[in-house]
């Protein structure tokens, strides 16, 4: 099917855009007043990531409500480590929590990589049915934790400042590490492969724990794997955002991602450059922008869209939107990206044809 | 007074040193038996911080159970803000809490930045204390928290994953922003002069929550400020570790600080590019690698001090010690770069007389 708005699908490619597509990280969730009316009606988080109709609707939201660009399925990152073997349970003031953790190779043994992605229909359900009320208006993002950041949950068990159970299981026990991620690996292959047939039409990895690695075990514990994924999906776009990983720019673009996503600690013109014209990049204003008064988040929008130019660009927040951040700002950042892309676009192109 | 083993001066001087000097950041604390057995005797950290003889003691636990070529004297960087009129208190579980935050200029307005330092004479007392103890036999380092850093707790309140708060302060009221910075680093210079007095022989700045800035706020909101301070003290050198701040590398080389400390994200050799040969650098083993094996310890210790060299360097980790970390896996890291460094200096100055 043919795609009406397809700005987010033709950046990702390298194609020319008339101005400069936009979503943001975390668009369906608590920043909406209707996100939070369904979800106080539900027993907790969990009950909307595993309801196909709820999630649905959700992800719906910040598309009739913020008018972006793209609809991303509203799920979560650990659903794969769940279906692997390792239930978890939400708390709303604490994240996640494992009921068990991953220690010993004996512990990776039972995790179930062959048939896991199976147990995650109400994804594909969700996003089954996203596309058909979406009915080609926009894409639809689909979505998965990089493996690293799925172990550093799966062995820690929780939210952590340091990680540091997680990063000492990779100095300790660097083989069992490797044989863990490459079981997430192949589980996260199958599972975009099955969003893909959903009808998914680009897909992000998100590593939100990779700058919390020296750059040489993101070397060998996160990107390795990350290239993987990235050479398995041939069919629709993959987007990279590695949160912190400034120091694996480089190593970065020699995967097959189209898209790299930049954190807001990222210079927009020294990343051009380390990273090169063959990716395109996405981000990366600071989500506490959207904190400050309409003229400001107006300046440092345009301020962002100058340094990053209008082709090859997808404009996004460096983070998720915080959930206390008012609708109205989120609005703001994101009129002020079409309108100015807009005018930026046609101007460069009435100057390249003068 | 002459000092007998002053390596860690001679390298932040850029002179000559026939090995590298090590210590670690938070030597003083948890990671000793020795240190929890004073500590749950007291009502609190706080009891620790203001008692000059009890921290004077646990300043010279490390000199002499880990034989580290530095003392820092222990204390905290809230200090200050409490010395301007906010107190706080300190949680075991939950770290910092202040009675009161900054939101306002009256709230700015009403903060001492004249008599301050006055307030803070249990540190110079416990430097006093630690010098005679020490006798002339290692240097003692002083320090204060970045403005920037203790900004972020007096308006934050207490510790958080994004300081939104903080940032949302310097976003909408850059004015008072500047103000409260201002305040902060006057008393700061006046606090470090009070400690080179009292016998401080090199003092650190902690720019803790550096990495959480766009590079843009970075240079306004931070390291002008750190830059004033460097510039103020001209009697001793002073370090600079601001986390997370790679973006600020270039800039950081800039200002008049003698050494230069890097998280383990930096990378050595890159980072010796981007600042050149006029600063001493110090770090940056990632904490994590002292949870390894003695073997996996000797061998990351001697990599990072391949990559250092043994010249214009301070060994030391990317982050303070983690407080789990085994006392004797410390000392392999403090072990292993006397060891290491003194056979590559010798090695090195053979080679350079043949």
């Amino acid at each position: 099917m043919n795609i009406k708005n397809d700005l987010l699908l033709r950046a990702a490619h390298g194609l020319y855009t008339e101005r400069v597509p936009v979503w943001l990280m975390r668009q369906a969730g608590r920043i909406l007043p209707e996100y939070r009316a369904i979800r106080e009606r539900l027993s907790g988080f969990k009950e909307l990531v595993t309801t196909p109709a709820l999630a649905a609707e959700v992800t719906l939201q910040p598309v009739h409500l913020l008018h972006v660009d793209a609809a991303i399925i509203f799920s979560d990152i650990l659903v794969i480590p769940e279906a692997m073997g390792l239930p978890y349970d939400m708390y709303e003031s604490k994240g996640p929590l494992f009921v068990r953790t991953i220690s010993s190779k004996n512990d990776i043994d039972k995790l179930n990589a062959t048939t896991a992605h199976e147990n995650l229909t109400y994804v594909y359900e969700a996003i089954r049915t996203v596309k058909k009320e979406l009915n080609g208006s926009i894409p639809l993002i689909g979505f998965a934790g990089a493996p690293w950041t799925l172990l550093a949950y799966m062995v820690e068990g929780h939210g952590s400042k340091t990680f540091s159970k997680a990063k000492k299981f990779l100095y300790t026990q660097p083989q069992e590490a490797h044989e863990l991620l490459e079981k997430i690996t192949t589980v996260t292959i199958q599972y975009l492969h099955q969003q893909i047939i959903a009808g998914a039409d680009i897909v992000q990895i998100f590593d939100s724990w990779a700058g919390i690695l020296s750059p040489e075990q993101y070397t060998e514990f996160s990107l390795k794997y990350i290239a993987q994924i990235c050479k398995a999906i041939s069919t629709v776009p993959v987007i990279v955002f590695a949160k912190g990983a400034f120091f694996a720019r480089k190593q970065m673009a020699e995967t097959d991602c189209s898209v790299i996503g930049l954190d807001w600690n990222m210079d927009a013109i020294e990343s051009r450059n380390i990273i090169g014209h063959n990716k395109t990049l996405q981000g990366n204003l600071d989500p506490c922008v959207l904190y400050a008064s309409y003229n400001e988040i107006r300046k440092q929008t345009q301020k962002m869209i100058d340094r990053f130019g209008t082709q090859r660009y997808i404009a996004n927040l460096g983070h998720g939107v915080y959930a206390d951040t008012p609708a109205d700002n989120v609005r703001c950042f994101i009129d002020t990206v079409k309108e100015y892309s807009s005018m930026k676009s046609s101007f460069s192109k009435t100057q390249s044809f003068s």
